[in-house]
């Protein structure tokens, strides 16, 4: 039987200065507070009813702290921890409570070397969704998904569908038939995960859904009226793969996040993956628009769940970028 | 175990002149023609990849033809074949091909008295969701829902979620506690198909996605350019219930669709429902308008599988409009 | 040689509750607040360099205060003196300061009836046009226009016309080919003052100008959002005449304003005006929508500029509404 | 006495395939035909009520045939031909219909080097403002500026405000404090033209209006869409200068369109220039995005009016672009 993962559910990211983190994900995109202590802001997204979709943990340097999928079942958090053991990868029990607002969890250093947590309960809290009032900045629905950068993407892939039962939304192979990146999902959008060729494993980006386009215009009008327009990196643009109409912000931390807007829905467990070709500008970028050199090159680094350093990442194997960005 | 239904996958609505349905729904609405015949003109949806998601058929008067439910199993058809019969309900095959594109299916007339159809199978055609240049009216994504009238929802609850597996994502209740309407869903948004108390069986609507509030917009300046404003029925406008900011319009046979957005996502297998008082004003528009009294007092009648006759609805036996609609 | 009017450039309004105006005009419909004193709180738009677009001034009872034309020739303000000196209507010298902010200025009783402020300068304020982390509610970028009830709308056109030298963007008549209400402005948008039909000398309303049609819908939104669902009048909807993207709130003191975007731009000073019919149901609202009567039967008294008490109107002649509004 | 110039009204372009500036400008951007010949397309916007507001004019090479400037008093025809006379620039008499649709017209070649005509007349067509089912691509309102390039913008800033009585926006300067580019308008919005520094006389773009943001999301989807990406040169962004929002398209020929949105209203003629340093980034984009070198270094020849020869155009003498441009 399948692991009963619902969705990507949170992500916490290492920030270096707990105020400015809060101005720049709360007052200027819009994610709603739900608590804080000295060590963490809990945040969530517009129409969440979860304790919090993402953490701004403070850390000396920034990375990703780590990501957590959600469990309908609660004993797939004990089956989980037999499936890593048996892999011989680190594992260890969060107690009820260690994350405000959330039960019992376990953290695991996953096969492709990421830090992801899985959790069954989380407290509710009150929906912000028609409180219009109060919605600010990008007015972001959710936490929707991360991407990753991992040396392997063909062991990303069969890691994520074989053993947790992902499904491919799209995929991109290289000229020569080789998986280059791929998108998996669990609930019924494009993905939760995104796992990408590259300098891994790195944590590339988490995504915030937004209901519109002009929420992602809005994000740079919001952004670039505090003077902060350096931390757009790339777009407005939409992207061939996905469909999404995204922008690229990076935090002041450097951090990577999306903006997006209008993907679609996938119902269909049998859905047949949509094929792209690395080299097909359109893939990217639909307008035709070159991402820059950054998008590729620069990601954060990812936490050791023992002992909280950071891990070192090997560079990429396979050609790390189409050819037409220089 | 349960029933593979994914979704609702499409909607075969009667009309009586297939040339002004067409413009309707084609020209104005913007759904995509795959092909036609001389009895019928079958339409998708932007983000559709299956032959057809709308059905027009050329009928003496109008109603519903019947809504059709997709299994992702194939061996659910002869399941669902065996509980029909098992209730001593009608039960019809339909050879691959009766709907152009559609593989074997079968109809059944639900407990609710619904002409319903169930498949597996069908061709899969190119996607029209980046061919923007093309893209007309509301840009509709998908036939995402539909929404009927019964006499008895608590019977059509237990239908829906003990019988096939159907999910409650919001529900509405009398002040006496009396389940009113029930919002259903199999995919991941807040319905597949919602059941509400009124004179039935009849048909209410069915929905068009569209991905932002200017489709909604558009909608309504495209149907009154053409001078069409008398089918624009109620809204836009936003409901409670759902968050969907909606129009409603009536086709030239008074057959009713919704065009809507901005509902959210429900990946959790156990969201916990979210419940409505009928009285509250807001549950219907949330901006407080009250609705026209045709929205609860007409609707499509459905047709019998058996013999192609519409079937005389039964009157209310609840209130069938909350007391501020007169 | 006419006057050298520029355009409406403010309104007072008459509120009873100066802290829940400030929350209704600033908190949710997002004015910017330039300064404020016991007695009156001074708003602008977003792309206003002037001190102020809007007064809510503290009184017994809602009304109309004043709107006030700018003249970009000093010595108008003179000339203007005389003008009305000769027809014996009220002038009054407003001396600097008096509004904060604000130059001379003089305040006449009109021939209409209604409390008119001409004046030169304004003190300049920095622009929040690009401020976009400090946007809220509708977004409004200036209070673009006043709509007016009189009991003689043909007078109404002269004195605009001839005395004043509006220029006519549209107008309206009845069966018998009577101007029933006419459009006119400086500025090269559809209108600074629109005068209608009805129960006068009464100020029906004034209008923020969005930049888009989003803008309108947020308004519905941020203003249910907070509870306040019963203050959206009408619409959201679109004008035929003008082409008006709108919506109708009245604030807390039933003081009435329109939100709307997408009017046209006349740069041509021999612009044909254009001829609605006061039956055609377009006009109004070109989905087809019925205004409610309260539109036609409501709007808000005048204030004497040599009193301040409050004008009794009188009573309309011709019929107050088309045919269709009951 | 000023002269009475209403508004810069027209673009003649040149386009060496007549079916392939038809489809890029009314098929794809959506500017509605008027009427055509062998040589020229005449096209007009959505708000348009006059015969043309753009022509396509077959030629062996792209570049610039006019742009026209519309008079209010058709007296002021003699006394333009006279200014030009006395300044020994060429000055040619157009009669009624040479460009179908208009009156008696006058073109000069003008102090700048630029083919610019006047008229008076011109006929009316029915506009297409709520026609909205026939409304395509961007949802042009109207040609609304000009650009151009010269190699003294002093000298362009002295021919448009002293001789031609043009107001200015905005503009910008150098580190030397010289003028380096300028926003002049005679209609009330941000610009009728722009006078720009660098290799001149060469024409820059022309710019179609449209009202909303979307419609600059939409015009990139349908570009793309109908797989001619390669036409989006910039954008889209926000200007800083003018708050536009904007994206540039080079046709099939290269002649360079801006479609845009969100400018300002300027109904005052005393209106207080805005200044801007060349070195700015927020100037160009307010974004922070860089523009492609491309923007600076190409644009289209103009051509005589003489002989129909297309003008070489001399280097610029100041910097043609900011430091920050490579």
């Amino acid at each position: 039987m399948p692991f009963s993962i619902t969705k990507l559910a949170h992500v916490e990211i290492r920030v270096t200065n707990l105020e400015q983190a809060r101005h720049f994900y709360s007052d200027l995109l819009g994610m709603v507070e739900t608590e804080a202590d000295s060590g963490r802001i809990y945040l969530r997204g517009l129409e969440g009813r979860e304790h919090h979709n993402l953490v701004l943990r403070k850390a000396e340097s920034p990375g990703l702290g780590h990501f957590a999928f959600r469990v309908s079942d609660p004993e797939d958090l004990d089956r989980l921890k037999g499936f890593y053991r048996n892999l011989n990868l680190p594992v260890k029990d969060i107690p009820a409570g260690f994350e405000k607002g959330q039960g019992e969890a376990i953290r695991v250093q996953d096969p492709l070397g990421f830090p992801v947590e899985f959790y069954h309960d989380m407290d509710e809290v009150p929906r912000e969704l028609q409180a219009f009032h109060r919605h600010r900045g990008s007015y972001p629905m959710r936490v929707d998904h991360v991407n990753v950068q991992v040396t392997d993407v063909q062991k990303g892939y069969d890691y994520y569908v074989k053993d947790l039962g992902f499904r491919v939304s799209e995929y991109t192979v290289t000229e020569e038939e080789k998986l280059w990146a791929v998108w998996l999902n669990r609930k019924q959008d494009v993905h939760d995960i995104a796992v990408m060729n590259g300098t891994g494993p790195r944590f590339h980006h988490f995504a915030l859904f937004v209901q519109d386009a002009m929420s992602v215009i809005r994000t740079c009008d919001v952004v670039a009226g505090d003077d902060l327009e350096a931390q757009i990196e790339r777009g407005p643009g939409r992207h061939g793969l996905s469909n999404a109409l995204f922008v690229y912000l990076r935090d002041l931390d450097k951090n990577r996040v999306e903006i997006y807007t209008s993907d679609y829905l996938i119902p269909d467990p049998d859905w047949k993956p949509i094929r792209w070709s690395l080299q097909d500008k359109k893939r990217q970028t639909f307008w035709g628009h070159i991402p820059p050199a950054s998008w590729f090159e620069e990601a954060s680094p990812v936490e050791s769940i023992t002992d909280g350093t950071l891990i070192k990442p090997t560079p990429a194997v396979m050609q790390d970028r189409p050819a037409f960005v220089t």
